[in-house]
């Protein structure tokens, strides 16, 4: 009964298969292997599109590396107030681009409106003294589970690029959107606007890979001497390379995305069925945010259920968090089961 | 009949099958997982001492992430002059501690004389417009393959602390030198004075890791933020645990090091007997550096050998490369075959 | 009928007359000089300790450079959300130390409530994940020309040092709160727990003068270097030293602050009395925040008024600005006159 | 008798008139004031050129502010073994670019010679691994206080823009290098192909003023955020543009150029002609540096004579000290007299 995140499990069958296959004979270094060369095509083809793309192990680099190739040292990124790079990477965006500021921006379930970053950009002082901001990113899925439509993607990137911004997708649960929307990569991400895009594949199948994908190859010209000076480029590339093969290959990683949404929806049905629960936002990709009595929420933990308490900065209008009640997250993976979601709901009736 | 580098080959088989069998099953993110804490436990037994220990994918992250823990932004590390660290890592370490300056000094075969480096420490200007050296950073083995000796170590540290600069082993080929010494981990390090050390794996059996070894605990204190901000904790930090746990178990890590450096000598001893070659260092770890006639050098590729030429800035004394001669790097690994040596032996001779 | 700022003039008489004088000789370079001692040992006597002092020619090299000391790159320093440091200063904090994140806290008036500052720490997540505060920066006077009571300052000093926070203090009007609260220099610093302050002069009489000084000079230890690399060691130290020698020297400088800010106060009641218009916040130093209607400004501006309108985003519980109606900031200085006050109130009445 | 350096004398009478006239009166604050808009003019007008004009008050920040504009994080800049920026800026360049990197290059005098920058150039490694090359920066006059002749400089260019590299002048003495060459200030710069200078005032006459000039006003977009942002934003900009303003009326820094060279003209003659003494480099800017006796050193010092020993990394090929000479070196200024020279030459004598 481990819902703390979709991070708790190792790869998935197809994932590791590959690696292991991969692991035979003599290789290129530095990413110039087989594996590799095979997943930057395949993400290439994936997406419709001539990118620049880069491996990396974690997330948090690629992010960090997008940021820095999009905002020079005195320049700003903006972003929600609740992003990821902005409270759980350690200033690695900060690091990366030695020294720029992210600015958080308010916004109900972790997405920001449109309007508001209008009149964010239209309010902000443009003097030396202030950090101009360079560029937009955007959680795809948000810290709260929510979903951006295509069309609320199209009109942030208006904003961004009339305001001279580039605009930053951070993919971490690219996947479950992808299948929650039920659109393909390339109308989730340029079609829109979208400019560089971390895409997430540690959290629905692999062990440790992302890649950062520049839709215009342009803005890339220094990723290979900024991956490489951040330690992020691997003499034994294929590593990453093999555990995207597995994952693109057969859309092994659509269906893990799948699986996972369904759980968590399973999951939502079934917490917001409990007695005195409600879900703080909706159920949209694979993860559930639920307010539970307090005491339902001890229940769980005697019983061994592992899972996080969750901000209640960025909630909808009109919700409330009473003192007696708590608001947690459950987040469902591909490796999530009935079983456990069954188990789980039986712990929290006691 | 590649002999490029020790990184062209994937993992070890027990290595592989360590990650295989820590894939299975729910663990705790960000290295609080059992693998990673078994690694990280038998990395302190080995060292027979109380370490802080952090791991990583790569040797340039490891490197860099040491020397910014001792280094301040304002300050300079000193290194041999053809250091991977200077040549090689694209400015990490000057990345990572925000600014600060590496120091060349020479060095035949790629060692500093612990008297190179008292003589350069005492003629350095002390004045706030320097940069004040605050470590000292030996690769053992060097980049032309030579094993500091164990008092050559001691003599250098002892003059690096008398300056009040911490010591920093760049270990890439770790084991290698070890086993060339026939010492214990603790004999090659604190015993002598090293403060910290990139424990290097991953091009003696492992994919991606290494471990980052503070023999002073206290030195280490801003490593978790360190590595978090640099994007290097894998979120599913059995990656890295796992590997080291294979690659440790049963003595692995020394099987393949001996192997390694056996099929060097044995190369070592084949290409100094080849018409018009000798070596140019004698070949002290998992490396062999000949000099070769260069129609011996043409003849082995076009036979398909590969293997690098090498820097001639850093030779012995009285060692000079003729014009129709070339320096070049063979390197053994823990996969290399007697087979492969005898192939290239055959295609140098023609 | 210039209230823009003050530094809109050049030196007060003494001051120049003090670098006219320190002129003439040969005298060492790098703040060896004559003048530079002097000034130093001045400022020594002033706060009765002994301190660690560092002349600069700006308040944003000495804020940065203080907060460089405190805080490491990965870490953190709370400051009220519109602070200067936050604001005006171009990312300079960030590039200092190397990627830091400004942390800003909410208060009307620019004044972060000790309670204020309780919560935030105890809500703060601790994990290798977030950067942790290392510091709290107080700008005396706020950005709404309020100053901090010492019984305040006293209290946000024990609340940060008990998490372990240092505290810096952002004294660019260090003079004209110094005079409105009546106390020494000491009482205003280190005797309530202040570590570090920016000794602003060039606002109150000085052209491009501050001192940084650390009143633990343990914390003080890289700040030659910082300096240094930071280009802000004037090779003609002398520059600094005088400025300082003629702005301490008879009082100067709390004569200047005192005129200011009676100056300031005689504004303050002669525009709070003008039709329609009312003070957002009190008159404590030497600057002015009216209310007033469009139509006074448009005709203040009209007869050649300078001034700025204000942020309204940290004003006073209760306090509204109606549509009709505009927030500006005026601001005295040592070089204000009474003719210009009584132009800038008959320029409103119209 | 103090030879030590050009920074031991204040200003001149005319930079200090234009200060303490510049003082008077209400001035938009940042840069925007008359004097420094006339300063900017009056450049210019100088180099017959449109220009991107920032004031600074060191030529530490004037460096590394005009080679952070040139060179990215990852990059490097080419510059003499024994430049300023290498030597004696406590890493300023690296600093402010974000952890670039300078690499030494080799030359009699402090001079880098044409066919070793294109040998250096062509030798270099071109990988992600190693730092791309992005600038060149050549100190005017050098370190031995030598004077690039326009066809050295034009040659260097060449060289240099044909690998892709922009070119930076440090003219910390650039006066003394005009008046020696007889040249114009076009003439020595952008006609040859500098694109970037730092134009040093502060030894030739002012207190504390720098002009970095972009020839190509494109490659300074971010100058005014990385001026800003570094704390080199004076915000009453009058001190910096009044200088400079008495510096270039009249011609007054040429003639202080002459008057300075004259009279290390005079000092070589008379050092030259002393017994056991010769001149390690010929005279041909402001500094002189002789070889002298040992004993001859003694005897100055012991009269009061004050000035620096000197390296002797880059001497002239067949230049040896012996064990009883000392190189050292003899700095000329504005305010440098007959008198103090024949003082020094007779100390010398006994």
């Amino acid at each position: 009964m481990n819902f703390a995140s979709d991070n708790i499990v190792g790869a998935s069958r197809p994932v590791l298969d590959a690696l292991v296959a991969a692991n035979e004979g003599a290789e290129g270094a530095y990413g110039t292997d087989r594996a590799t060369k095979a997943a930057i095509e395949r993400l290439g083809a994936l997406f419709e599109r001539d990118c620049a793309i880069q491996l990396v192990a974690t997330g948090t680099a690629a992010n960090a590396l997008a940021l820095s190739a999009l905002v020079p040292p005195y320049g700003a990124a903006l972003c929600h107030v609740e992003a990821h790079v902005m409270e759980d990477e350690c200033g690695a965006p900060e690091f990366f681009a030695g020294g720029m500021k992210l600015l958080g921006l308010p916004g109900a379930g972790g997405k920001i409106a449109p309007r508001t970053l209008a009149d964010y950009l239209a309010a902000l002082p443009r003097h030396e003294k202030q950090m101009p901001p360079r560029a937009l990113t955007l959680s795809q899925a948000t810290e709260y589970g929510l979903v951006y439509t295509p069309s609320e993607i199209a009109a942030l990137c208006e904003v961004a690029h009339e305001a001279g911004l580039k605009v930053h997708m951070d993919g971490a649960r690219f996947a479950n959107a992808l299948v929650s929307l039920n659109v393909t990569p390339a109308e989730m991400t340029w079609k829109l606007g979208i400019d560089v895009l971390t895409f997430g594949a540690t959290k629905n199948g692999c062990l440790a890979a992302e890649a950062v994908i520049f839709f215009d190859p342009a803005l890339a010209e220094a990723m290979p001497y900024l991956r490489k000076r951040s330690g992020h480029t691997l003499s034994k590339g294929r590593l990453l390379g093999a555990q995207l093969e597995g994952y693109l290959g057969n859309d092994h990683w659509l269906d893990n995305a799948r699986h996972a949404n369904a759980m968590a929806a399973r999951l939502a049905e079934g917490v917001a069925a409990l007695p005195g629960a409600r879900l703080a936002v909706p159920r949209e990709a694979n993860e559930v945010f639920p307010v539970l009595p307090r005491e339902t929420v001890e229940r769980l933990r005697a019983a061994g259920a592992v899972f996080h308490p969750w901000s209640e900065r960025s909630l909808p209008e009109g919700e409330r968090i009473a003192p007696h009640e708590m608001l947690v997250r459950l987040v469902a993976s591909f490796a999530t089961t009935e079983a456990q979601i069954e188990a789980f709901l039986q712990a929290a009736k006691g």
